[in-house]
C-alpha cells in the first residue's frame, strides 16, 4: 500500500485554512463590488464533492442574505437548451479541478443571462476561473488523491468568505482565526475515527445525518466514504430520514449522526434516541464547540475525512486510488 | 398478506389522472392569478415523497419560465428562524397529507415574506391548503397503504399544471389527454416488472439514476424501494453518479437506469455501456415514448411502484406498512 497521498493531505489542512483565513476579508471584499443591486438570490454551480460545499452554500447564503438561495440544474442548459434569465442574481461556481467542461460551460451560460459570477477553484489559472468575474482561489496546492480533502475544506470556506459579502456572518474574526488550529487538534487525534471505524467497518450500507448547517458534512462523509471504502453510504437530513428511509434500517445498516451543539442539536439527538429505541446501531460524531455552528462543517468534514480512510484501511482498500474514479470526471 | 393496499391504489392513477387533467387547465389559470409581476422565481416547499415531486417542479419550471427554479430549505426557518425576503416568488408547498406541521408553518412564514403561495394537497380542507393562496387539490382519494402512489402521480401533474401556468408547456393538450391510457397499460403488464424484480430481489443495495427531467422518478424509485423492499437504494443522477459513487458499484450492487428518448437518453445510454463494460449489473427501465419527455416521469414512476411493489413481495416483505414509518410524519 503506498505510503498515503490522502493522509499526507488531510494533513496540509490547518495551514490551507490559515492561509485562506489571511485573505477571507479581501475575497469577500471583491464579491461585494459585484453583488446585483438587488440582490435578487443566489444559485450555487457545482458537481461531485463542489456540491456539497454548494448545499453548505445554499444554506449560510440564504441565512445570511434573507434572499432565496438554491442550486443550480446544470442540465437545463447542457441537455435542454433552456432559455433562461438570471439577472439579479448572483452565481456561485465550484470546482476543484476548475475544469469539469459542464460547470464551465454553465457558468459561461449563465454570466450570458445576466447573472454576476464567482469561480471558486483551486488554480486561478484554470478554465472556470477565467469565465468568472471574480475567480477565488483557494490555492490548496496540487492534490494527488483520489478522493479530495483539503481542496473541500478550502471551498467550504470560501463558500463561508461569499456568504460574508452578502450580510453580518454568524462568525466572528476571532472564530476564523481559531478554525485553523480546531482542525488542527481534529487531526493529532487518530483514536476516535478509528475506534468509529471499527465499528462501522463490516457494515456494507450506512446512512449518515445531520441537519441544518451541517447537513453538507453528511452528504460529504456519505461521498468520501462510498469512494474510499465502497461502504454505500446515503447522506441525508434527518427531517427527509424520517419520512421514509428510516424503514430501510436495522441492525445491519447503522446510522451515522453529526452532533453540534447548534439549533439542530435537539432534533439530531431525538432521531439518536428514537433509533436506539428501535435496536438500530447508531454512531456519533460530535463535532466539538470549538467553532461556531455557521463553520462547523469544517472540522466535520475532516472527522469524515478521517473516519472514511481508517474505513479504507480496515477494509484493505487503497483510499489513494478508487476505482473507477479519476481526478476530473468529464459531465458535458 | 393483506389483499394489496398497495396494489389497489396504484390501480386507481389512470382514473386520477383522468380527473385531474380534465381540470388542469382551470388550475393552470388559478396560477397564473397569482404570478409575481415580474417573476423573480419559483421555490418548491416539500419533504419525502412530495420532495421528489419537487425536484421534477424545479427542472420543469425553470425550463418553462427561465427563471431560476429551486427548493426550500424549511430548517433555516423552522431551526434558524432567518429573516427572509421572498418579495417576487412563487412558492409551490407540496404534501400528500397536506398536515406536515413544517411544511405548513414554512409555507405560512414565505408567504409573510412576500411570495405568491399554491400549495398542492390531497385534500382541500388540510391545514396547508388554507394558508396558501390558490390550493390545488388532487382529489385522488384517500390512501390507506404507507407507501404513496396515487398521489404522487397526481401530484407530479399538478406540478405540471403549475409549471403550465409559467409560459408554454413543451406538452400539449393531447399528451395530457393519453397520459392516462398510458399509465393504464403500464399497469396491466405485471410481466416486465416482476422479471426485473426476480433479477433484483436479492441486492440488498441498489443505484438508481437518470438524468435531467426524469431525475425525479430515480429519487422516487429509490424512495418506494427502500421503503417497501427494504434495500438501500440511492436515486442519483448520472452526471452525480460519475463524480463519486461510481466507486462503490460491483456485481452486489445493481444499478437501475431510467431510459426515454429524450434529451437525456445519450447520458444514460453512455452510463450503462460503461457500467456494463466494468461488469457491473445494470437493470434498464425504458418509459417508453407514449408521452413527451416533460410527462415521462409520471409513467416512469408507475413502473417504479411496480417495481417496489414485486421487490417487496419477492422478498417476504408486506409493502402495504412498512416497518417504523406512518403515514402523516411530523417534522418541525
Amino acid at each position: 500500500m503506498s505510503p498515503g497521498l490522502m493522509a499526507a493531505e488531510m494533513l496540509e489542512q490547518p495551514d490551507v485554512l490559515a492561509r485562506f483565513a489571511a485573505r477571507f476579508d479581501d475575497h469577500a471584499d471583491r464579491v461585494r463590488a459585484i453583488l446585483p443591486q438587488p440582490l435578487g438570490g443566489v444559485v450555487f454551480l457545482a458537481r461531485g464533492s463542489s456540491d456539497n460545499a454548494a448545499v453548505y452554500g445554499r444554506y449560510l447564503a440564504e441565512l445570511v442574505s434573507g434572499r432565496p438561495a438554491g442550486l443550480a440544474a446544470p442540465s437545463l442548459l447542457t441537455l435542454y437548451d433552456a432559455p433562461v434569465d438570471y439577472d439579479g442574481r448572483l452565481v456561485v461556481a465550484l470546482s476543484q479541478s476548475g475544469a469539469t467542461p459542464e460547470i464551465v460551460t454553465v457558468c459561461e451560460r449563465l454570466r450570458s443571462a445576466g447573472a454576476r459570477t464567482v469561480a471558486i477553484v483551486n488554480d486561478a489559472a484554470s478554465p472556470l476561473a477565467t469565465v468568472a468575474e471574480v475567480p477565488i482561489a483557494i490555492d490548496a496546492g496540487a492534490e494527488r488523491a483520489v478522493p479530495a480533502t483539503k481542496t473541500v475544506t478550502a471551498q467550504l470556506l470560501a463558500v463561508a468568505a461569499v456568504a460574508a459579502a452578502l450580510g453580518p456572518a454568524p462568525f466572528s474574526a476571532a472564530d476564523l482565526a481559531a478554525l485553523p488550529h480546531a482542525v488542527r487538534t481534529l487531526l493529532a487525534d487518530r483514536a476516535e475515527p478509528r475506534v468509529l471505524a471499527e465499528r462501522l467497518a463490516g457494515a456494507e450500507r450506512l446512512f449518515v445525518v445531520a441537519r441544518g448547517l451541517l447537513q453538507a458534512a453528511a452528504l460529504e462523509a456519505a461521498l468520501k466514504i462510498k469512494e474510499t471504502a465502497r461502504i454505500v453510504a446515503e447522506g441525508i437530513s434527518t427531517a427527509d430520514f424520517r419520512h421514509g428511509p428510516i424503514a430501510a434500517v436495522d441492525r445491519d445498516v447503522p446510522v451515522l449522526a453529526f452532533e453540534h451543539a447548534g439549533p439542530a442539536a435537539r432534533d439530531v439527538r431525538e432521531l439518536v434516541a428514537e433509533l436506539e429505541t428501535r435496536g438500530a446501531r447508531v454512531a456519533r460524531l460530535a463535532v466539538g464547540d470549538a467553532v461556531p455552528e455557521a463553520l462547523a462543517v469544517i472540522p466535520a468534514v475532516v472527522r469524515a475525512q478521517q473516519l472514511a480512510l481508517e474505513l479504507a484501511l480496515a477494509r484493505g482498500l487503497d483510499p489513494d486510488a478508487p476505482a473507477g474514479l479519476s481526478k476530473i470526471t468529464a459531465t458535458h
